[in-house]
């Protein structure tokens, strides 16, 4: 029996998952220079992560680390990433959460530039909404908000807090000049919603070059 | 012998056509987020397609089913889509049509959205309209309808008809906010028109943003 | 001994080559819709050319045919199509030239539609210029024209050879609409020629929609 | 015991890590038509480059020659290129710099012209600039220098000279109608520049696009 306060079958289980989705989405370029970082639940109080600095297009199992929901390392020298917390955030404000992405593409990171100001960007009338969990139907509108970077992670926890506090529903959420993070029940609807994101951030810059 | 309504062989052969071209469409990037589906005729009466919410990139015989063309599942207990309707439509009005694509790539939902307020694109002058059937000259002009999005899929299938009944030669179609559906006698033919369709939209939007 | 107009080992050489370029160049997205052809000279009389409407992304040795430089297939019963006099007139032109490209991108087919006023797109200050032959700086000029479409192929071989009577430099040119025509020395420079155009092509676009 | 005045085992290990670095960048398409150069340091007096004009997609140990730091050839009778002085001028001025990295992209050739008059691309504000060594905010400004194009190498040296001993920091210079040079400590830090200049030039085109 294993001393740990985590199933380590679980962990092999995950990292292989994470390991997996981070190849794909870094293959799509949307990781660009060690950017990024990507994470599963192990039980109610752990989450795997990927370690920060390391280029995720070709991961290892060592390039994963556990933590508790307080972003604490647990059993690695290792030291988390400060932006660890807003994946413990969504763990413990989403206990049906196990997969959390955060990613970096140029649409991403240009669209959270374009519309810091806004605070928010509106999606609506797009069929690809369907694919965002408790949606069905294009006759909807999702806001994704837009939170200010800040090199202070607890500012931004305290933000996305906030606005789950407004009771305002949460999908995902880009911070300026920098990505999305979006998670899902599992690592495939995760990567559902940051593909349809991704997508949808798309479209909403072409349609504004082309209506210009 | 089978009792199958169907020739289980000839089942075995479009589930392999399907799965081929479904992988090929996805690494293009034109099945975001478990979107799209796909099929292709088994006989007079008879179809399989993809069964909906499938990660298009990975698909096995598994994600195949077989429908007959009022749109009703046969010999399994997997639910057809709604959007069956859309394909069983194709089959029944286009006796030639063996196979029907439909994806939902950027461009595609780009192009609907921009042009939904006309109700349709006109494509003209680009040499590759030859490689839509039956068009043998770039001197030609191509009008791809766009029709208004809604859940009611029996309210889409009725404006298909009426574009038909109206006598307009018909080679595919959008779907605002949503993608295309387009079709072959075989499905090379089907691949081709899904190809030139992308290529031709692309080619719009690009013009557009260019001479504005 | 062979009693074939042509040795044998160079068509297999040659086909080997024109399968593997076509292959690059499909996987860039250039040959849509079973669009493009390729041809390399086996001889002062004859060449090797694919076969028209194949899909270019899986061509064998059996898509490809021989031709004479009249354009007439040579122990064959394919048809070569008609676009093979654009290919058998530079070979006539240009004893040096050994392979002719001819591709179709978007990138290409959208530049020849915005330039086709004009008849020429004029291409400077780039240091890429030098990869195309004969240039050493990019303080130079390259004309490259655009001649309007037609079926009528007899046609537009007046007017690339109007072109070369003029004493005006030839590289490549565009078709309006249609897609680019390119050759070399020898495979490595014709493909040399076709990425560099598309690339140069690629940045006169961008800079339009930069500089609106 | 080697005669050579560099030692053997360091030149293998560079030309495999330069053959690794140059086919990823080929393959994002950074590499056009023979363009690029790509070198490593290996030792104070040496380093290792690439033999210009070849295809980047698949060079071979054959491909990489070495040069002492004035930018001649050493133990061969390959020519080196001319834009050589460029990669020694690095070697010398930071010692701590064992890889740099000249690229081609089509983002890197179209943001160079744009930013030519300016002289100059000022980054601020991207989460991304923390990929540069030496940044740990966002919260920052890093100008990019774009040099005037000449194919007098020896001009260009003394223009990245003036601009390193006005005492202005310098991570990597854009040549105007041309590419990107880049360096770092290693390899993957050289990576991790080019790839994060391409993701910020790419950004700030796309927000002058649309932000017109």
């Amino acid at each position: 029996m294993s001393d740990l306060p985590y199933d380590p079958d679980r962990l092999t289980a995950c990292a292989a998952e994470i390991i997996a989705t981070t190849r794909e989405l870094s293959t799509l370029g949307w990781t660009p220079a060690t950017s990024s970082n990507f994470s599963m639940r192990l039980d109610a109080d752990h989450a795997a992560i990927t370690i920060s600095g390391r280029d995720k297009g070709g991961l290892t199992p060592a390039d994963v680390m556990v933590i508790d929901l307080t972003g604490a390392a647990v059993n690695t020298s290792a030291r988390p990433s400060a932006e660890t917390l807003l994946h413990t955030q969504i763990y413990r404000r989403y206990p049906a959460a196990t997969a959390v992405l955060h990613t970096h593409s140029r649409t991403q990171t240009v669209a959270s530039r374009l519309f810091a100001a806004d605070g928010v960007i509106r999606l609506k009338d797009y069929e690809l909404l369907k694919a965002i969990a408790g949606h069905t139907t294009h006759e909807t509108q999702l806001d994704l908000p837009v939170f200010p970077n800040t090199q202070d992670i607890p500012e931004l926890v305290a933000r996305v807090e906030a606005w789950i506090q407004a009771d305002k529903p949460l999908y995902g959420y880009l911070i300026d000049g920098h990505g999305i993070y979006t998670w899902g029940r599992d690592m495939a609807e995760a990567e559902r919603h940051i593909e349809a994101f991704e997508f949808l951030l798309g479209c909403e810059l072409d349609l504004r070059r082309l209506q210009a």
